[in-house]
């Protein structure tokens, strides 16, 4: 990057805030998954004014702005692909403001979400959203890409705890939206444009979220199914009884033996699917009829074995060995490619299926789990990278994973968002007009294309 | 309007699908509020295909285009102020769609959201919005307004249950957005731009709506305060205690004494507020525990008598009373003005003691009730239209009710939208930032300004 403009970045963030070295921007040149390029400079602001002024230069200047928290995401929305400014958000790590009375929360958008999750469970509060990367993905980047988790079945998603956002537009100014009130009708709900809008739209600084009471007993129970098959559907059996559980996630047995190779859990290894379900509320009582209502319809749907946990210890391994299935994977195959797509739950069962034969047709494992409840899946493909021919076969595998979502009437994506990853599916996906639109609003808020540069909304192709 | 613009839309819609004569267009010229102006024609379509030709032909022709459900608004937003067609979707009322196994409802945008409610309750499911107009309002009017109700303390707002909309753009083509995947983050979030945007940015003409298991059991208690701040306090008690009532409506003296002249229901004229709490769920016990600890919690704070209902009879009679409340205001004054701001929970009892100031400044009585849980007042200011000097009080009182409001952190409006009524408020209450971002928004989509001209977005004041 031209020193002169280093400088200049200097001058807003200080010395130790900007970064150029070759060994500094490789760091920042990935995200959670295969993708790299380097930035031509990393800048870490810590607060919303220098944010302001690094955009303004920015625009300036015609360099793209990449923002990111930790890195974490899964489909390469923050890795600078056109290089420019990798803009880490990184030191606006603060947590402002915990109201009690208005069960709010202001923060930066670099807060650690696990962090901000004890902080206000402290106070008997309870933030919902929680991603699997949540002990080190950024409330930013989880709203930014409207981040899911296994508790948003019950609670709902990212997107529906953020009241209000301080957001940095395309010319360095800030916009405030939103407010304490949890109805607010003024206006187009511009909060909800920029959450899921991945860096495309502005850069997230702070943002105003919603708490809710913290749930004071939870009952989690571990389900197994010598049939994938019906599995799927007692997740479906459950749910049309109307029991809402606080979680309903799935794992089949490639997922399963992975972790139990790698914690010795004691997880069996002759099943094909274990459900982990988990109830919560106010009250404790309900709370376990609940729970054992749910084991009744699982016992219906010829589980094999139904294990309620006994305390919070014997519940804390369960949901460690949930939370352990992708690092897991490891163990089976040199490298995973993670999927996210989701389905209408009624459309599990036969989403399953194809997943299978997909694998069963190119002779590669795919792993399936995610959170069944609300049909999200995230099948992982197991390959070796290094052979050209297993890399063609996943890219086709890929394809046809995308097309089954879509055939059954699902989406690209549940909770990673779309990136740079997804996005040459995004026309298939959504139709020409929705996304003629997006790119109608993408150039009414950044005109320059200064955020995120080739990302999220496809180029218009010349006709 | 031009005879052979009439023809044309008679060609599109049928001879019985568009009036013209001044006695029909009067009828179309009102809405829940004061303002009125006559449309040039009124169309109504049968058909998302239809609305698609009517919105084409409107656009070669420069005619503005309000769309209308059942006129039940209360900002104006629906009253065609700049004439041009009033398009009117109430023959679209058809429920195309139950589908128990997702969980999902496919409705066109002229169905009356309580025909809806009692056709999923047959099937065991639940639509919560519930606006207090919900017998005769639709459900593309309630997406439009981004609706509230009693209910959405606990179960969130009209747009919590969008899942995804057809809408007809201002060139006329049919955009979807969204599916039967409740968990959804490809592109950027349109069904939730389009919600709550009160047909400034396309018409809806069909909607996927989200919904839940039906709660089996819930428990009503009537809650009287001698101090009608005691009951604004306790509303922040129950919630800090980690109560989250399906209901927690206020009603003041007024409002109780216009109720109990309409309907002799034997409430109390010697107290300040009453408290209506409900409390539901799938757990019996668990219900009837959750009511019974929010009674002690009112008599905590000093309730003199806490009645809860002992059956459904009872139960049907005390919400009978809180949905009269606006219709029962009709006895005090021949005229009233209710307004639908929102402040942070906490700012309630100040808020309240604010209002009553206003009132007592300008000698007008000002009747508080609505949902105080979420923080949603609606304060109705009752006067006599017919005395210039009490109206221009009015005019006067308005503004400083929304001043309160805004001072205490609060918005213009939780429920209603802004429609033309709150329109002048706009910049104030979100900057002019927020408004010339809004603009480019609706340039973006609605380039020739088709779509409820003179709505929502302040016009530019030239510099």
């Amino acid at each position: 990057m031209d020193k002169n403009i280093l400088l200049q970045l200097e001058k807003i963030a200080g010395k130790d805030g900007v970064l150029s070295t070759p060994e500094d921007l490789i760091v920042y040149s990935y995200d959670g998954t295969f993708a790299e390029h380097r930035p031509d400079a990393v800048v870490l602001p810590r607060t919303t004014e220098q944010v302001s002024q690094i955009v303004a230069l920015a625009a300036r200047e015609r360099i793209p702005v990449v923002t990111r928290g930790m890195g974490s995401g899964l489909a390469a929305a923050s890795v600078p692909l056109s290089g420019g400014i990798a803009l880490t958000m990184t030191r606006m790590n603060h947590i402002l403001e915990i109201d009690k009375a208005n069960a709010t929360a202001h923060v930066e958008a670099g807060v650690v979400t696990a962090e901000l999750q004890i902080a206000v469970e402290k106070h008997g509060l309870f933030y919902p959203p929680d991603p699997s990367s949540n002990r080190h993905s950024t409330l930013g980047g989880n709203i930014a890409c409207n981040a899911g988790g296994p508790r948003c079945l019950k609670y709902g998603v990212t997107g529906d705890y953020v009241l209000g956002l301080n957001v940095v537009l395309a010319d360095g100014r800030v916009l405030h939206t939103g407010s304490k009130c949890i109805k607010d009708v003024v206006g187009y709900d511009l909060t909800a444009l920029f959450t899921g809008s991945e860096g495309t739209l502005g850069v997230i600084t702070e943002a105003l979220l919603r708490l809710i009471a913290r749930p004071r007993y939870a009952r989690t129970a571990l389900v197994e199914f010598v049939s994938l098959d019906n599995a799927c559907r007692t997740v479906n059996a459950i749910l049309l009884a109307g029991i809402l559980p606080a979680a309903l996630e799935l794992m089949d047995e490639t997922a399963i033996s992975c972790i139990e190779e790698a914690m010795h859990l004691g997880l069996p290894l002759d099943v094909e699917a274990i459900l982990l379900v988990e109830t919560d509320g106010s009250d404790e009582a309900a709370v376990l009829r609940e729970i054992e209502a749910t084991a009744g319809i699982c016992h219906d749907c010829s589980a094999r074995h139904i294990k309620i946990a006994k305390d919070e210890a014997e519940r804390g391994s369960l949901w460690e060995a949930r939370r352990s299935v992708a690092p897991a994977l490891a163990r089976k195959a040199p490298n995973k490619l993670g999927e996210d797509i989701t389905v209408p739950r009624s459309a599990i069962p036969e989403a399953v299926h194809r997943l299978k034969a997909i694998s069963a047709k190119y002779g590669l494992p795919i792993v399936i789990f995610g959170h069944a409840g609300d049909g999200n899946l995230h099948p992982n493909i197991l390959f070796d990278r290094r052979d050209p021919q297993q890399w063609a076969k996943v890219e086709k595998m890929v394809g046809e994973v995308f097309g089954t979502s879509l055939e059954l009437g699902g989406t690209l994506s549940g909770e990673h968002g779309v990136g740079a990853l997804k996005r040459p599916y995004m026309e298939q996906a959504l139709g020409p007009l929705s996304i003629e639109i997006q790119r109608r609003i993408k150039q009414a808020l950044d005109p320059l294309n200064i955020f995120n540069p080739g990302k999220v909304i496809p180029e218009k192709v010349s006709p």
